[in-house]
């Protein structure tokens, strides 16, 4: 045992996925043609407006801290977005940017959980969530769904594993790794129930933008009492910029501030400046063009491990990934993926980091390379099956 | 009671200074002329090389996400300014970049502190320091300190204020808000004594460079076991960028970058290939006229408080803030700083955001301002004094 380290780090998980790009990097170094369907970022480069708009900052700015909840333009910028999508009206002031989502996160759990209680989500998903409530001597809830509730909770579920301790719900829509959505009645069903039962509905929306049915409700259609997390990295292809934002109950908007003020002091001066450029009248058709290719992609891919046997329930409807059934082939999806990578040069996400009760018979496929890529990868799966 | 609101919240503590810098802001807006010698952030821009690198890296780089532990090439410049700088050689792989010091000062804490522990620190102090503790159940062990110990804790002070659950001692040299250092005996004697009863030293050097006498030490120089938390925002004048680091123990070194995975995913790739022009040749002699300047104004106004009546027992010797007894003019530094404001446009922090033992009879008077504007506010405030 290691005495300088917190018991909490016992149950803080580390990411499988970590090893196998690690070890795919280490390939690709050698000289090896790896195909990277492993990684939850888009081969796109950020969009040109937001770059110019980030090089225009640099050069006619001071790069100083901005006030902890944001810039105030950015914040209105993010409010008038959600009236034009949406046709919700937020207070602008409810709006707090963040480094990333995960800034966003903390600052909704650290808020509004206390030492003890749970939030219930669903399992498979987003392994970080966890982490944040055990920094705060709090638990993830896991509610084990499967293809039957498109891998998402909802109102029925919600009744079924409350506890006293429950503190509320979170759910993402688009979900990682499944790529399943909530449409509007199941929506606006799980966030009633939840809120009947006293709890808080946190809503995961960084996905949003990406979905390939009709357009997604955000979470704050339904409630003022939500809060709802989002960000610039995946839709508006802003990754290494970390820049989120958390929409906050106008109750908790004095206390989320103090927690900014305490925990970051501001976010990204630069990335904030660009992130303007997100909302222009020119960015929209080259995020709406790359909604199409990922659109392909999806149909592409979705095909390609159906013919091959991969189980997939149903089809992803959002995000980038495609949550394949890999028992056709293996009961150990992490054995599966190292197997792969070394004999193909492959890359895929073993389902252990997002699944607890179901993740070691689950590949995550990211469909975050060119369709050519994929269609070599989908050849060289094919052959690595028939060995 | 608000019933979305955590109970922690009850305990996190607002900034006064946000209060009084969003009242010059307003006055400004109205037209007032307003000196800021309220803020802790430098006056000057960014060094030239480090906003170069910055547009070079937009121009030519995808924004991506880069390593959670940061750019290897970045922690190795890092590391290699400990070997130049100080002669310690630390490995990079104990380096993690962070997004700003308060991202460096949150793994440490989160990776070594239990609920229910307390870290001891000077009061006065930076107060974002126990607010992460909070979060983390765990709560600060504040030691009052005055001149007589420089604004520092020492090993005497550690013994007498230890109990069972202390779970280390954190200090700042040069500290907030006293400008106070830590000389080489001192740190080495009080990191000693903090080892020697079995607790773990965390070393915020994050305003270090910007110091008027001998360089000062850092904690690797002593122990392989300190946690030191660093910064690019002050001394490299990069505040807006978002980047600090942390050097962990080699055992912890896992740990630590799988919390950053969790929290943070990553450092802003933009201020991380900035920061690589921090430690460049061309950047040196900026930062050097920059440190000569502060010198400059950490004099005058050192000199100019004293004749106006201030206590000020020792001259700091680094950070960019003077700490004075307000006592021969009021007991009530809030109401003194709210009126000073008010009638004279001078706007300074009540010691209330940083003391908890003598707040209310000090003031922090922050030198970013230029020689003129503080010369300026030190005649408003002459005469506010005399009226």
């Amino acid at each position: 045992m290691n005495l300088l380290i917190a018991e909490r780090m016992q149950s803080v998980t580390p990411f499988y996925v970590m090893e196998l790009l690690q070890r795919a990097q280490e390939l690709q170094r050698q000289g090896r043609d790896i195909i990277h369907m492993e990684i939850g970022e888009p081969d796109f480069p950020t969009p040109e407006p937001i770059l110019r708009a980030g090089e225009r900052c640099l050069r006619e700015r001071d790069i100083k801290y901005t006030p902890a909840a944001g810039l105030p333009e950015l914040r209105q910028a993010i409010a008038e977005d959600y009236r034009r999508r949406h046709g919700v009206s937020v207070d602008w002031r409810r709006v707090f940017v963040t480094p990333g989502a995960s800034g966003a996160l903390l600052l909704a759990f650290a808020c509004s959980v206390n030492p003890g209680e749970t939030v219930m989500m669903a399992d498979p998903g987003y392994p970080c969530n966890a982490n944040f409530l055990r920094l705060l001597g709090a638990e993830a809830r896991w509610v084990p769904v499967g293809a039957a509730t498109a891998y998402q909770l909802n109102a029925a579920l919600a009744g079924e594993y409350w506890l006293p301790r429950v503190r509320g719900v979170l759910t993402a829509s688009p979900s990682n790794p499944a790529g399943s959505v909530l449409h509007e009645p199941e929506l606006a069903a799980l966030i009633a129930e939840t809120e009947r039962r006293g709890g808080v509905y946190y809503s995961d929306e960084i996905y949003q933008g990406l979905e390939y049915g009709p357009p997604l409700p955000t979470a704050l259609s339904f409630s003022e009492q939500a809060f709802v997390i989002n960000s610039f990295s995946k839709f508006y292809g802003m990754t290494g910029w970390r820049a989120g934002w958390l929409v906050a109950p106008e109750a908790c908007a004095e206390s989320v501030e103090r927690l900014a003020q305490n925990l970051f002091l501001s976010t990204s001066t630069v990335a904030q400046y660009a992130a303007l450029a997100a909302f222009a009248p020119e960015t929209a058709p080259v995020l709406e063009a790359r909604r199409e290719e990922f659109r392909a992609r999806r149909d592409f891919l979705y095909a390609g491990l159906l013919r091959l046997g991969f189980s997939v329930p149903l089809p992803p409807e959002g995000a980038f990934y495609v949550y394949a059934d890999c028992r056709a082939f293996t009961e150990d999806s992490l054995v599966f993926a190292r197997d792969l990578l070394e004999r193909t040069g492959v890359a895929v996400t073993p389902g252990l980091d997002f699944d607890r009760h179901a993740g070691k018979y689950h590949l995550r496929f990211a469909y975050t390379a060119s369709m050519d890529k994929m269609a070599d990868g989908l050849t060289r799966l094919e052959k690595f099956l028939c060995r």
